[in-house]
């Protein structure tokens, strides 16, 4: 897993390249220029007193006649691990809620509406040990767990809307899921959202865990615009972001666990291909850091057994549909990434292609090619000489 | 539609980041580094004698115990047009054969199998203008027309399949499309695919000539591999580049014409999500240069009536299904692509992603999804408080 080390693709290039080529060089790589957004002297000083990198950026939108803007500020949360992973549970636990906590306070400061956290942030992405103990003691109820409480008490005292990915354990038939539970800036629960496509890849050992996600592709009408939560490995499934697109989704979050041997070239196409594809905002959230576990795991891939999974690269972003992108956060520190999007350059977007969307999406030939290519005698359309 | 002078993204990373750093700035946007294919020195000498760039690159796969490798040469070829857009008609459909002509007789020394040409080639892409006359005369038939007759004449000749992409006229009842026509390399046609989603979007005025097309998703099998074309606007579609690899493409092809204002930042994004997602090839071509035209035209965003729609940015590439892609071709030159691809790579990356395919894509789920939102009646899964 190289590269653990590198601390940010754009700060390199920030360094190294002229001025007016490197106004090329960025508008063919991340669009049209993502202007900064001003925070407040408070948040700042308490992101670098609290050791995490803090930026802010503002998608704009053409003034219409008939809406007023719709502005909306969303929160992205990275973050390590703060205790060792043979620590005990609860102790792990109570240690991120108290990181998180002190990252939201610090969206607060900035005016976030709707909040972030990476996929099942109160553990090690322990699922590469194939271990069943102690990880699934991190398991909780999405409606009255710890962490649930927890983030209920985060919502109603900033007033925003908190995404938090939890590893969920239904307590009826003691099953686990891989789940978002989104809570409305009231505090109430608005709904629980699961991950729907699990990966049999690398170390990514999850579906000796959990299964593919039976809530399909809700989307969250909040006080601040309609939400959707795509976790993790769903991102390389073009159809996952579709269909949320297609039931609404104005934002999509895409919480995640990755590493940089794996996935790392893919991380910055596959969210903002979907933002470009479905005209909505897509929000990239991963991890940082290395988890070292007690226990030594081989990975079926010939290499001598082994303690970590590798680097999680951070790198959280946001895409804009015009197919523009902040830059990422660090691939190496904790870090908040604030983002004011109006959200009025989603239906602007789909005007000015009129393209991604009904009018020249052809949905429903797609519809019936892809019902006959589910069938188990489908014959593909192949034409030979 | 800036940038017009700009050569090349790679080509600036490379003068100015130290190699330390390019290793990481390269890794993270491009992937696995992909090795330079060494030319024949005549194919050198030729290319630059007629003044177009040459590159050549190779993804290769790992060896397997029953399959040989399936290695296959592909060439992109993009061009300005030779003639100005007020010549007569038929010089300069015969100015664009002898250019292409020349330049396949470099990727033939070169070993390539399978030729691509950029969308609509033997024309300057005057759908900008919403005049019918002269343009409509560079249509011709697929399958008697002189473009398919000199492409029959390549394709026999260096014995490699060719997609030529033109303006087609079915003369029954003088309907046109946007068409490719592949030419196996015997020589003869096998078959043609029409455009399957078309542009109403700034000067791509194209839903006034032609509508989408009624070949569907069809694979050509050839000597060299199962292909498809999605012709340019297609590649906004992710449904579109997904049914083309559910029908069993190794390589998807995308001739296009595309400037730098609307769509750059995207080019480097669809084709390799693409490629990605449905673990197969994808080859991008866009043709190069400024075309100007005899009448003003207006683009209907409030501007002064031009003659020209901006520049066409070249910077043609190949994604591998692992993620990683070639550099691109110049953004203002001529230029030949020549990529040896190893066709297993394609299964070996579904393997160990176990992912875009059948066993985790939950395709079935999909299909009644998406019968059920092309419905007039449908009601989008939406949670409120």
């Amino acid at each position: 897993m190289s590269g653990s080390e590198f601390e940010s693709l754009e700060k390199t290039l920030e360094k190294h390249i002229p001025d007016a080529e490197l106004k090329e060089v960025k508008r063919i790589l991340f669009g049209k220029e993502t202007k900064k957004l001003a925070l407040p002297a408070c948040a700042v000083e308490a992101a670098s007193a609290r050791d995490f990198e803090l930026q802010g950026y503002l998608f704009e939108a053409s003034p219409e006649q008939l809406r007023p803007p719709r502005t909306v500020r969303v929160g992205l949360i990275q973050n390590h691990i703060v205790l060792p992973t043979d620590a005990p549970v609860l102790d792990q636990i109570t240690a991120l809620h108290k990181r998180i906590g002190d990252m939201v306070d610090v969206a607060a400061m900035c005016g976030v509406n709707i909040v972030c956290f990476q996929e099942a942030w109160t553990m090690p992405f322990a699922f590469c040990t194939r271990e069943k103990e102690p990880w699934t003691e991190f398991a909780e109820s999405a409606e009255e767990g710890y962490t649930t409480q927890f983030c209920q008490k985060l919502a109603k005292k900033y007033n925003l809307v908190v995404i938090t990915p939890i590893l969920e354990r239904e307590e009826i038939h003691n099953v686990l899921w891989n789940t978002a539970v989104v809570i409305s800036n009231s505090g109430s629960i608005l709904g629980k959202t699961r991950k729907n496509h699990i990966p049999r890849v690398g170390d990514f050992n999850e579906s000796t865990y959990y299964m593919e996600g039976n809530t399909g592709h809700r989307v969250f009408q909040t006080q601040f615009g309609k939400i959707a939560v795509n976790i993790c490995y769903g991102r390389h499934h073009p159809l996952n972001w579709f269909m949320y697109g297609m039931n609404g989704a104005e934002i999509i979050f895409n919480p995640s666990a990755t590493v940089g041997g794996l996935s790392e070239p893919m991380w910055s196409i596959e969210a903002r291909n979907a933002a470009i594809a479905n005209h909505c905002f897509t929000c990239g959230i991963n991890r940082v850091g290395t988890e070292y576990f007690n226990n030594d795991f081989t990975s079926g891939d010939g290499r001598k057994a082994h303690k970590d999974l590798g680097h999680f690269y951070g790198s959280s972003y946001v895409a804009a549909p015009d197919g523009s992108r902040t830059p990422g956060l660090s691939r190496t520190r904790d870090g908040l990434m604030v983002t004011e999007m109006d959200l009025n350059l989603t239906r602007q977007i789909t005007q000015a292609w009129s393209t991604f969307e009904f009018m020249t999406g052809r949905y429903e030939e797609y519809a019936e090619e892809l019902t006959r290519a589910t069938k188990h005698d489908f014959k593909p359309n192949i034409i030979r000489e």
